[in-house]
């Protein structure tokens, strides 16, 4: 079991009409000024934008708002409001949407305590030592954006897809109310569940150290995934399931399932970036056509974590089983398999890969996913 | 799922020689004087004593110390310790040891910013709203006090056994070197597993409310904690398994396993709280005697999560077979399973069951657990 910190002071309220309390915790927090952040009009049509602000309201938080976050953030709206902030002494941001905009509102909580470019946390130029305090009020779960410090921005000049990771950007505090869930389409459903067994596998299969137990709540994380996704297919006002659902989205990714491992890295995330960055596919679409490609290539590198994979979760012995029924799983609840499901063109490739690799770079993994290694796993979608 | 807050703000500083670090930690959060908190002498022994001092010293970290904390900790020794702090203008509370110093420094950081008597607390006659932040270091892994805001004291005079939880007690920061406990004793590292088994398992039981991903987080627990026991058991020296061993502790009574659980409580704790009040019995000992007895009473009144638990962990669909082979498997690590294994006669029952029932009423369980149900149990011990 290797060394490691474990530190994440984000609360969570979790459960039925949370997010009529959001003025009440802000206030606690002895926040008065936020910036009330959201995407591209949904939380006004279901309602919650006029619950949050009622209770914004009767608790006396001033706002200024901030919409127009897309799936795939841009760093233009992040400078946005950044602007914003510095221009109205807000004290905090509420992020009232999915993780895209929670991601947006981390940006911009660093970026307007920084003199310089935010871009510049993204490139490795500077290091995140300070932030505003960061709130959500989720409405979709899959990215755990909700309980960790990382932030993924699309830089609309470059197009490179990076991230930050700091627990200066930790929410302080998240509303997860699996009710404001239940308008998730299918297929948003299907790309989220992706997500989240995509989070859970990455340090799983490349770990030179992981402990048993490690295993097993990763293994407790996707039966749970999959059992509560063809629940909510069936059935989308399941109340538990959608709430389980929304509970192990944070599990996969809030510093629990790395910790004591060594030497994992996050492969199929830095391959899909490029996917995304490039074709605007939705990430969890992009992880459904790299996850299989890339198990295909690698398996042989830990052959036996394969095999339990295939074992604890298909009852199989056998690696290759563990790959086929995930990849047709994956289908079955209708996320894209190859890159002609996605309607990307087998040309596209060398550019993905390229891109790819600038990422591979950063993250410290540019000798072993070089442009002709990307292009091979891609190939394979 | 029952709406929940999940709260836990204490930092980890997991690994080898971490403890080396802790006048750092403490220089790092602002710290100028602690109150160094430890048990009976070990510590001197081990040479940790002087690593900690080496490291305060370093830091120009000031303290005062207090030793002679006991296992079943004493309320005597926690008035002590508020008496120091107050006459020495300490600031923080760092422990040094076990459960016992670690319950023992939420106590006293409670009680040295409160101007009535502690135990006000634990009567709940007053609420805990600020505490001295606490700090620890740990050789014994077991009751995860490094990363709750329990804390379990006995009343010198009334010998009543009650406790508080409370996030201002949590401790800011905790360092679990697993090398430190090596030293544990095969008896001490049994009643440990025991330990975390009992808090493992008091929800999963009990709640009228349990989700499958509780479940499987519970059933990853105890599986490796048996495994890690057995492994110990053979081989004391084997770093990894005590590492996991450490880590699942925490993991067992953190607030991830009840999260989104309802109707849960803590009977077998509720209940060996008298044996060890009025035999001094070492808590896991007691644990161990009292919970095949509890599951034999109780297993009606949730009879498929008892199959459950038999099919999950031992491999058998039948309740008693599970109660059976956890009872076996305590016995074969050293531990009692019956009030005879730890010379407790049969005629100090009553007076067990009318100490049990006192703090069940204290728990709001007094109706359920009333004298004559609480002596039932035991008679099955």
């Amino acid at each position: 079991m290797h060394n490691f910190s474990y530190y994440n002071p984000t609360k969570i309220e979790f459960g039925k009409e949370k997010e009529n309390n959001i003025g009440q915790y802000l206030q606690e927090a002895g926040i008065k000024k936020v910036l009330l952040l959201y995407g591209t009009g949904s939380i006004q049509k279901s309602g919650l934008y006029d619950k949050i602000v009622a209770s914004l309201r009767k608790n006396a938080i001033a706002f200024e708002e901030l919409s127009g976050v897309v799936s795939n953030p841009l760093l233009s709206k992040v400078n946005e409001g950044i602007q914003l902030i510095r221009n109205n002494d807000i004290e905090a941001v509420l992020a009232v949407g999915g993780g895209s905009v929670a991601d947006s509102a981390k940006a911009i909580a660093a970026g307007a305590k920084y003199d310089g470019d935010v871009w510049d946390f993204f490139i490795n130029k500077a290091q995140i030592t300070e932030a505003l305090p960061v709130f959500t009020v989720m409405t979709l779960s899959a990215t755990a954006s909700e309980m960790n410090g990382n932030s993924v921005i699309i830089n609309d000049d470059t197009k490179q897809k990076y991230s930050i990771s700091s627990v200066f950007v930790n929410p302080v505090l998240s509303v997860i109310n699996p009710e404001l869930m239940k308008t998730v389409t299918p297929e948003y459903l299907a790309y989220s569940a992706v997500d989240i067994i995509a989070h859970s596998i990455e340090i799983y299969f490349t770990a030179s150290t992981h402990p048993h137990f490690n295993s097993r709540i990763v293994e407790s994380i996707i039966k749970t995934v999959m059992e509560t996704t063809e629940i909510l297919i069936a059935n989308p006002d399941d109340y538990d399931a959608r709430a389980e659902f929304a509970w192990v989205a944070i599990q996969a990714l809030n510093g629990l399932t790395p910790a004591g491992t060594e030497g994992g890295s996050f492969p199929n995330h830095m391959i899909e970036h490029s996917l995304s960055a490039l074709y605007n596919v939705a990430h969890g679409a992009g992880l459904s056509i790299v996850i299989p490609a890339w198990m295909k290539w690698y398996k042989e590198q830990n052959i036996a974590q394969f095999e339990r994979f295939s074992h604890e979760i298909f009852g199989s012995k056998d690696a290759d089983v563990g790959i086929e029924k995930l990849q047709n799983w994956f289908a079955k609840i209708g996320a894209p398999v190859t890159l002609a499901d996605a309607n990307i063109p087998r040309e596209g490739i060398r550019d993905l890969a390229q891109n790819a690799n600038g990422l591979a770079a950063m993250w410290g993994m540019g000798d072993i996913y070089s442009v002709e290694t990307i292009t091979e796993i891609l190939e394979k979608a």
